[in-house]
C-alpha cells in the first residue's frame, strides 16, 4: 500500500462528500482530486520530475491541499515555506534545497519580486492567482493538463517533503522525509491520533505548513472535510467551529491560550469539539487547566517533530484529568504516552533507557524517522545513531511509561555548576495568577557564569512589578534555580507557529560576548 | 516496530490490568507476560530455535494466548490444529509441517497416544495438564525457565504460523505467514476492524485456533481484558457476555443464527456489546436481519482468508442499515469495503477490475499476503500472481466500492452450460419462513450435466414438505437456477469453524462417479 493508491481510493469512495471548505468555496472530493491530478499532470509538462523540489509559499488554502497530494502522487518533494518568515530566509531555503519551482499565493508577490533574482535556480514561479511576466498561472496550468491519474512511478523511498527546521543554532536544516516516512505518519494518525467520530470535521485554523498540514492526509483518507482558515484568528477560528460545526483541529499552545482569553469565547458554540490536538511548544499546565475548565475534556496532547513526525507522544482527552486520582491528574504535566507503531525511549549517554525520575534524551525509532538532513551528513550523524533519532529533548519517564519534557537539551541554563531546566522554572511562574506567558533564559553573570532570568508578559487586566513577582519566586523556587531578576514585557517574541522563541529573549543579553556558554 | 516490542511495551503499559480471564482464573497483563516469556524461554531451552515448527492442540484457553505470544518472540511457526477434527487430519498436518514440539490439552491426551507413532519427527509433547511418559509438563517448563525476556534476534521475514486451509479439493496446505504479515494484521485491526470503544472486553467464543485467535495481538496491545470460552455454547457465551460486560468478539454466521434461535436468549443482558465480527462464511441476508432485529446494530461483517490474512473487506455496524435509504440497505448483502490498508480488486480473467455489477475474482495485494504455500511452490503459484493473492471467490463491486462476494468459483454448479453460483440461490432460500439454513449443490444430471439441488434445515417448531418448497422456487428462481429437489434434513454438514461444507453435502450423490465435473 502506498500514499497514492490511498489519496485515490479515498478520492473515490467519498466523491460525493465535502473534502474542503475553503471560504466560500466547497470542493467535493471528486472535484479536489481532479484538480489534485491536473496539477499533478501540469507540473510533469512542466518538466518537473520525481525527486524535484517543489516549494509553496502560501497561506492556508484549498491549494495548499492540492500541492501536497499532488507532489505525492508526482513524486516531487514539497518544500513549505513559512508565510510569516521573511524574503530572506526564504531564499535560502529556496537555494538549499534547490527548488526548481515554487507555488505561491497573491499576498506573496512582492516578496517573488524578491526572490527571482535571489534563487535564479526557480524555473517555475506558479501563481495562485493570475499571471505576468515570468509567471505560470496555477489555475491555467490546471486547466491546460488531463485530470488522468499521474504516470509517476513512485517508491517509498522516494523523498516526499523536505521540513526546514532551524533549531537553536546554525542555519536552517532540511530533514528529509521519503513516502515511506509519510505513510507511517498517517498509519500513526490513523491508530492513535484520530479515533473516528461521528461526523468528522478537521479545521485548519494553524498554519497548513506546519502541525496542521501533517493532518491533511489521514482527514482525507477518512472523508473527513477539511475547513481552511486563511490565517490565525481567534475570531475566526471560533466561529468556523461553530458554523462547521468542527470536531478536531490543530492548535499551537499559544493559540489555546489565546482562545480561552478570548473576550468573545462565550459567544460561541464549540460543543462540537471532541479532540483538540495541541502541540509544537511546551503547555503551561496551569494553562491547559484552564483551558480543560473552558472546552471540557477535548484535548489531546501530542509531542513530535519533524525528525521524527510527527506526534510520537500523545496524551489523549480521557487522561487530561483535573480532579480526582492525583497520580492520574499529575500526567497533565507530561505528554504522555509513545503511540503505538514509534518506539520512544528516555536514554542516558550511553543510550540505556533511565530509571524513572532520571532524566535522559527523548530518543525515537520507526519507519516514521526521517532519512537525515538535506546534504548536512555531519548533522544527521549527530542525531541519528543505529536508527534512532535523538531528539534533543530532555525527559523524565514515570513508572507508568509516562513522558514528562523536562527541556530542550540545547536550552539549559548552566549557573554555578548547577543544570536549570527553563521550563521547570516556567511552570511554577505559570502558576502566578498575573502571568500569561514567560521564558525563563540564562543571561551572563560575572560570578556564576549564567543567571537565571524570568521574562514575562501579564493577563489582560492583571496587575504585578517586577519586584512583586521576585518576592513570590523567592517563596516557591530553590535559591540555585530562582530567577534573580524579572523583566514584564508587552510582547514575547515567538515563531511563525507561536512557539516562544528562548533564544531571541536571552539574545541582547549577550550582544557584544564573544561566549555565549 | 515489531511484533514482540509491542506485545512488551503493551504488557508493561497495563501490567495491572487484567489480560486474560479463563473459567476463575484471571491473569493480569504483567504475570501474562511473565508465563509468556518463561514459556519462550523454557521452549528454547527444549531446543527449539527460531523458523522451527510448534503445534498446539488444545481447545480455546489461556495457554492459546500464551503459546501465540511465546511463539512471536522466539521467531517459532505456531501451527493451531483444528480441535474438532481427527487424529488422522492433525497427523496429516504435523507431518507436513516438520512440528518439533506439540502443546495440547488435558482432553487430548487419546490423539496424542494416537499421534506419537504417526508422527515421529515431534520430538516434544507438551501437556497443560500434568506430565506422564514421554511428557513435558506445560506448568513445570514455564516454572523451570526465566522470565528474562527471550534472547532471540526475530525479523519481519521469520515465520510466524502456518495455517492450514483445506480449500474444496486436495490435501490441507500450510499458509506461510511471515512476522511482517502478522504485523500487518494486527495494524489492519487496529486501523479498521477494532475502533476503540471505552471499557472493551474481548470474548473468545469461537475457536481461537481460528479466526477469533487472530485478534488476541490488537487487544492485547489495547490493554483490552481477553475472556476465554474454552469452546463453543450459546448458553456459556451469552452468559459470559453478561458477566463480563463484553463489548467485542469473533462469531461465525452460524454462530449468529444459532444465538438469534437460541430460546433463552431474552434472559440475558447483551447490552454491552458493540462490534460483534462475523465472517469465515457467508451470511445469509435474511438472518443477518434477524440478528439486527435481536440484538441491534452492534455487527461488523469481516470479509478474508489466511491467505490474505484477516479481513481485509468490511461492513461495520454503521453501515448495516435494515431501513430506509434502498440503496444503503441493499448493502446488507455486501462483504463491505477494502479496508484501508489492503489493495483489494474485483478482476476479470486478464486482471483487469470489472465494470460495477460485472462478476469477476477478488484479489489482494499489501503485506498482510502470505509468503506462499509451505513447500507447495506450485500451488503458490496458482494463487499469488504479480503480488496478488488471487482468492478464488467471485464477486461484483458497485458505483461506490461496495464488494458482494458471490461464491467460490470452485462451487460454481454448471447446468446445461449456464453458470450457477449457489450462494444466489440460497440467499432466496433464506427468505421462506420455515428455512434455518441451506446448502445448495450440483448433482449427477444426465441431461444437463448437473441440476441444482437444495439440501436444508428447519427452524424449531416450523414445517415444511419438500415439494412446498419447491413450488415457492418456482415463484421467485428462474428457471435455469431453480432447484430441481429438495431435501429437508436434520443438520448440515459443517466444519469445526461452523461453516456449512458444501463439498459434504455434495459428494453422497457423485460416489462412484469418475468425473466429479
Amino acid at each position: 500500500m502506498d500514499l497514492r493508491t490511498l489519496i485515490t481510493s479515498a478520492a473515490h469512495r467519498h466523491r460525493q462528500a465535502t473534502a474542503v471548505v475553503d471560504g466560500a468555496r466547497r470542493l467535493s472530493f471528486r472535484d479536489a482530486h481532479e484538480r489534485i491530478n491536473r496539477l499533478a499532470n501540469g507540473l510533469a509538462g512542466l518538466g518537473l520530475r520525481k525527486g524535484d523540489r517543489v516549494a509553496s509559499l502560501q497561506f492556508n488554502s484549498h491549494e495548499v491541499l492540492e500541492v501536497d497530494l499532488a507532489c505525492v502522487k508526482s513524486g516531487l518533494a514539497r518544500v513549505l515555506l513559512n508565510a510569516r518568515a521573511a524574503a530572506a530566509d526564504h531564499a535560502y531555503i529556496l537555494a538549499d534545497c534547490g527548488a526548481r519551482a515554487l507555488v505561491f499565493g497573491p499576498e506573496f508577490a512582492d516578496d517573488v519580486e524578491q526572490l527571482r533574482p535571489a534563487v535564479p535556480g526557480i524555473e517555475h514561479w506558479i501563481s495562485t492567482r493570475g499571471s505576468g511576466a515570468g509567471t505560470v498561472d496555477y489555475e491555467a496550468l490546471l486547466a491546460a493538463a488531463t485530470p488522468d491519474e499521474p504516470s509517476a512511478h513512485v517508491g517509498g523511498e522516494d523523498l516526499h517533503s523536505l521540513y526546514y527546521t532551524s533549531g537553536t543554532t546554525g542555519r536552517p536544516k532540511g530533514v528529509m522525509l521519503v513516502q515511506r516516512n509519510w505513510l507511517a505518519l498517517v498509519r500513526n494518525h490513523l491508530i492513535d491520533i484520530f479515533p473516528p467520530r461521528a461526523d468528522d470535521v478537521l479545521l485548519h485554523a494553524a498554519p497548513m505548513t506546519h502541525a496542521s498540514g501533517a493532518f491533511i492526509i489521514a482527514h482525507w483518507i477518512r472523508g473527513v472535510p477539511q475547513v481552511v482558515l486563511p490565517r490565525w484568528d481567534e475570531a475566526e477560528c471560533l466561529a468556523a467551529i461553530q458554523r462547521e460545526r468542527v470536531t478536531t483541529l490543530f492548535l499551537a499552545p499559544t493559540m489555546v491560550i489565546k482562545l480561552v482569553a478570548h473576550p468573545g469565547l462565550d459567544r460561541y458554540d464549540v460543543s462540537s469539539l471532541g479532540n483538540v490536538v495541541y502541540g509544537g511548544a511546551p503547555m503551561p499546565v496551569e494553562r491547559l487547566r484552564e483551558a480543560l475548565e473552558r472546552f471540557g475534556p477535548v484535548f489531546r496532547q501530542g509531542y513530535g517533530l519533524w525528525e521524527a513526525p510527527q506526534l510520537i507522544i500523545t496524551l489523549p482527552p480521557e487522561e487530561h484529568v483535573t480532579g480526582g486520582d492525583p497520580t492520574r491528574m499529575a500526567r497533565l504535566a507530561s505528554a504522555g504516552r509513545p503511540i503505538t507503531f514509534a518506539e520512544v525511549r528516555v536514554v542516558d549517554d550511553g543510550g540505556r533507557p533511565v530509571a524513572p525520575g532520571q532524566r535522559g534524551e527523548i530518543v525515537s525509532r520507526g519507519d516514521h524517522v526521517m532519512l537525515g538532513y538535506w546534504q548536512r551528513p555531519d548533522a544527521t550523524a549527530e542525531v541519528l545513531k543505529d536508527g534512532w533519532l535523538h531528539t534533543g529533548d530532555i525527559a523524565t519517564v514515570d513508572e507508568d511509561g509516562y513522558i514528562y519534557v523536562v527541556d530542550r537539551k540545547k536550552e539549559m541554563i548552566i549557573s554555578g555548576g548547577s543544570n536549570i531546566y527553563p521550563r521547570e522554572v516556567e511552570e511554577v511562574l505559570h502558576t502566578h495568577p498575573a502571568v500569561l506567558e514567560v521564558a525563563v533564559v540564562g543571561v551572563p553573570d560575572d560570578t556564576w557564569g549564567e543567571s537565571v532570568k524570568a521574562v514575562l508578559t501579564l493577563k489582560p487586566g492583571l496587575a504585578a512589578t517586577e519586584q512583586e513577582i521576585l518576592v513570590w519566586c523567592r517563596e516557591r523556587i530553590a535559591g540555585y534555580k530562582r530567577p534573580r531578576s524579572v523583566e514584564i514585557v508587552g510582547e514575547l517574541p515567538k515563531s511563525a507557529y507561536g512557539k516562544i522563541l528562548r533564544r531571541e529573549v536571552r539574545e541582547p543579553y549577550w550582544q557584544g560576548r564573544t561566549r555565549r556558554v
